[in-house]
């Protein structure tokens, strides 16, 4: 087998490759990041580059000769939500930092330093358990310090004693996504909020969706995966860190939320049973790790909360969401939606609450969508009419370079209320978005928007079905996530995405998922109530529901009207 | 600074060193086993070694020119004491070895894996708690192995999920004394003993007794010794594992015993306390622990079970003879003694417990004396009086070539009926033990042999004043440990080193710390025990006592006359 040499022009980086590798194995080879949200199937046209001057297709171009490769310049600043609607609750964490001073041993006394640190804390020697960092710097803090230590607490383990007046304490929040990762650093004695993070996700190299991504770890194992997004919270914490002032190792606890694929890829679990039927997770309840055994370099000591999951494709994400939104004290009923890469739907309040998942996809992402992109500068993310010709608003004010998901919503609505898409989403021709067309809008496209909402739009109804209420009988919809955070509520209900009925009472809670981490940091009868939470929110599979299929091919039209025309209709009895 | 070639002639080994390096350091660093008992002080004579041609104590020959070395021969085979009087107690360990079929997840359910196999164990993912590598492995063995799978459990703790037939599954207590280390090997699932090995402590080049190594720590830090001591009982671990045709993975579970130094050095802790007054241990609780914190590459998440220790100076080994000779349960009062490199007595019985510790010294293993040796072949292990003159009884049979502790007391209490050594310890002059002379017991001897068994008999005679006894009330005495399994009860009695009313209730228990140490892996309420054996046994600081000088000085002298004499003299009255 021959090897060749592929010179990257703009890394100035040349790497040797075996005959038949593709130019994007070429570049993951060579440590470069390469998007292909389609996993390498050719059909995302994301992972575009020159090689040797022309454009083509780096995960279906297979290397046959020396070549040189150039990379296209790539966004560079993501628009990613991390800040939610905050619960505010008592500081009450699992972790405590407690000032003490340890008697010294008196002459005719045999007690050891550890029972006398036990002491101290108002316990005995069996209450508390040590770890080998403990045993090692008792001794000398009795004697360096005459005593003086501050210990750090979770429950019965002490984790850390170190002399008063040593490194801070902190803790970290992760929501996991499957596109993007946020990351939030808290102070460990007071729980108040030090900064924030965000990055993509660099999963997404192995696939866009977490179907390829189990794919993926069927075929090659799933350490791969587990190693890249542990290795990214890694980089988020050094970054948190460097914003606050301290180090990694002042971290003693992380807390960890992210759907069901997520969570099972951070701990190394195979995602085998998330793409077979009856698609169950491997765990599900709440974790509680030590933080070494994953690969994350904070305190050697320290640990790990991961939130509940729900169900395969319900997870502790979704799980999260509840947290913040309190749903298990909630009276009115509730309507949640997390809309990411994929839709998680939860109907309820404190006396019963239904979860379902729905293969939204990653249209409202950019993903799938011929001129996509993520919510980043140069993207089309808001639309109105005028003189019934559509204008767009982009990102950072320049020219477009795609649409994202808010946008696509709005463009839409135009488009329907214009009469150039109709009902059934026919659209005669491609509609050019930018002046000299580079941007457009496909027929393909409309067809993801299409069955994108209508699946989010199924769900809904089939959850008020198995609830038993009416539509109007709902009295908020929490909107979770960064798209429901920036798309028009108007808009969502104009082409079909929500319940018209349902408009006037949207509530964009941001990154809800999130919250929910946080909370679980700063009081731990939160990380209890998310326990329950999982334990007792009932999960509707909506695919062996016999209606589905009739409910989400009636969702896949638009509505005929505008909400005014319609609601004019209602008035006369129609 | 200059650079010298050392060449160690018999290892075929040359290495360079800085000027001034002790030839004993230059040893070390080349890896080569010295044995210093004294620490490098000069005064024990055990490392010579012939430099250049010429006989030289290592320790105190600098280097100062290139010069060549050659390593005298040691000892080869050592006789150390691994098995002791067994207790039969239930099969009951922490570790429990399970074989379940775990239940497949049916359509339309959304039970995780995990949850799934907590039931399959008669409980809810609530009552168990899984780690790294069970999160890892249940997907596959229910995907692979239809569910059928073995799980380690150690309470809540779900240790490891594999296909059931898997490795076996195996235990190993240790025995960890200054002078040596027995281990053994035990089945996890039935309890029974498979293999048993020793060694010699390498921390003995660091010095022979405690208080040696403890200073070495304090200006080295304790990692060297922490180093050592764990290297060999993985060096132990590998042997009984190819004696059993096993490997250390396949161990789940260790329990350890020691002296209070040993076992703080085992942990990394600094013996700093141990050191001054009030000798108090930094932690005298029973631990249980991951093993891997501590280099011992067993089952990854295999764990050590530490005994709990009674003072700085009554330590985990006691804590194992104690519970060997269930002296929770014991109606008898009962004198437990170990002889080892120090001498830990305890005196009591169900109702009430004293323990004390003498500084005997290492004398009865062979150190401080002239011809001293460890009970190895070629050494003087007993002796009687034949016609007057002593003969001595060699092990091994051949040329004697030193004398051990049992051969000791033999010897002495020979010449001390033959007149040759009188009541105050004099001796004219030194008295050979072979025939070429080259074995043979000087003055200064007998003074060592003085202030060991003095220390000894004077802590015997203030336990039982403590305890409020009479010395005829004790219903039997414990020797624990080689030395007191191989000496004669009779000559040990007649230097005075036991009380002579005792002569006939002198039981040798053996190795009684390891079967503690065992009997905490096979029962869980052993260990328990142990814990309350180690709290409820009160400590008594011998030099703390203003009678303790008196004490001791009387118990200097030899006893006068024999046995048979003294009993004479009791009935006519005197």
């Amino acid at each position: 087998m021959d090897v060749f040499q592929v010179t990257f022009v703009n890394e100035n980086k040349t790497i040797s490759v075996k005959e038949e590798t593709t130019v994007l194995e070429a570049m993951r080879m060579a440590g470069l990041s390469a998007d292909a949200p389609c996993g390498g199937m050719g059909t995302c046209g994301k992972c575009q580059v020159k090689v040797d001057g022309a454009l083509c297709l780096s995960c279906q171009e297979r290397i046959e000769e020396d070549i040189t490769v150039e990379t296209l310049q790539r966004e560079k600043s993501h628009r990613i939500l991390v800040s939610g609607t905050k619960r505010e609750v008592p500081f009450l964490p699992f972790l405590s930092v407690k000032n003490v001073q340890i008697e010294a041993c008196r002459i005719g006394e045999s007690t050891s330093d550890w029972d006398r640190l036990c002491l101290a804390l108002g316990g005995t020697a069996k209450d508390y358990e040590p770890n080998l960092s403990v045993l090692e710097s008792i001794a000398r803090i009795l004697r360096e310090h005459q005593g003086k230590a501050r210990i750090v607490l979770r429950g019965d383990r002490i984790l850390d004693v170190r002399p008063q007046g040593a490194a801070p304490v902190r803790m970290a929040a992760f929501d996991i996504g499957t596109t993007t990762v946020a990351g939030y650093l808290l102070d460990g004695e007071s729980g108040k909020e030090l900064a924030s993070a965000s990055s993509l996700n660099p999963q997404t190299e192995y696939g866009a969706d977490v179907i390829m991504r189990a794919d993926y770890c069927l075929k090659h194992g799933s350490e791969a995966l587990a190693d890249c997004i542990r290795k990214q919270l890694g980089k988020l914490l050094k970054e948190l860190c460097r914003k606050d002032g301290c180090v990694p190792e002042d971290i003693f606890q992380i807390s960890i939320v992210g759907n069901t694929c997520m969570h099972h890829l951070f701990l190394g679990i195979s995602p085998d049973s998330l793409v077979h039927a009856p698609y169950n997770p491997s765990i599900s309840c709440p974790l509680i790790l030590p933080a070494k055994d994953y690969g994350l370099e904070i305190y050697p000591f320290g640990e790990i909360l991961m939130l509940p999951v729900i169900a395969g494709f319900v997870g502790a994400d979704t799980v999260g969401c509840l947290l913040a939104a309190n749903l298990e004290e909630e009276e009115k009923m509730t309507l949640l939606i997390d809309i990411g890469t994929n839709g998680e739907i939860v109907l309820g309040n404190k006396n019963r609450r239904i979860a379902c998942s729905t293969a939204a996809g990653p249209a409202f992402e950019g993903a799938k969508i011929a001129c996509g992109m993520r919510g980043a500068e140069g993207a089309i993310s808001h639309a109105h009419l005028e003189n019934g010709k559509v204008k767009c608003q982009v990102i950072g004010g320049g020219r477009p370079a795609g649409i994202c998901g808010s946008g696509l919503i709005d463009v839409l609505a135009c488009l329907l209320e214009a009469g150039i898409v109709d009902e059934s989403g026919r659209l005669e021709e491609s509609c050019p978005l930018s002046e000299d067309g580079s941007v457009y809008l496909t027929q393909k496209d409309i067809r993801e928007v299409q069955l994108a909402k209508a699946a989010i739009a199924a769900g809904i109804r089939l959850l008020v079905d198995k609830m038993g209420i009416s539509m109007e009988e709902i009295s908020q919809v929490y909107i979770a996530g960064a798209f429901g955070n920036y798309m028009d509520p108007k808009n969502a209900c104009r082409i079909g995405l929500l319940p018209s009925e349902l408009e006037d009472r949207i509530v964009p809670v941001g990154n809800a998922a999130g919250e929910g981490a946080k909370l679980a940091l700063q009081n731990r009868d939160e990380f209890a109530r998310a326990r329950r939470l999982a334990l007792h929110t009932e999960f509707l599979e909506l695919a062996a529901l016999p209606e589905f299929q009739d409910c989400f091919i009636d969702e896949l039209e638009f509505p005929e009207q505008t909400d005014a025309i319609r609601q004019e209709k209602r008035k006369n009895g129609y």
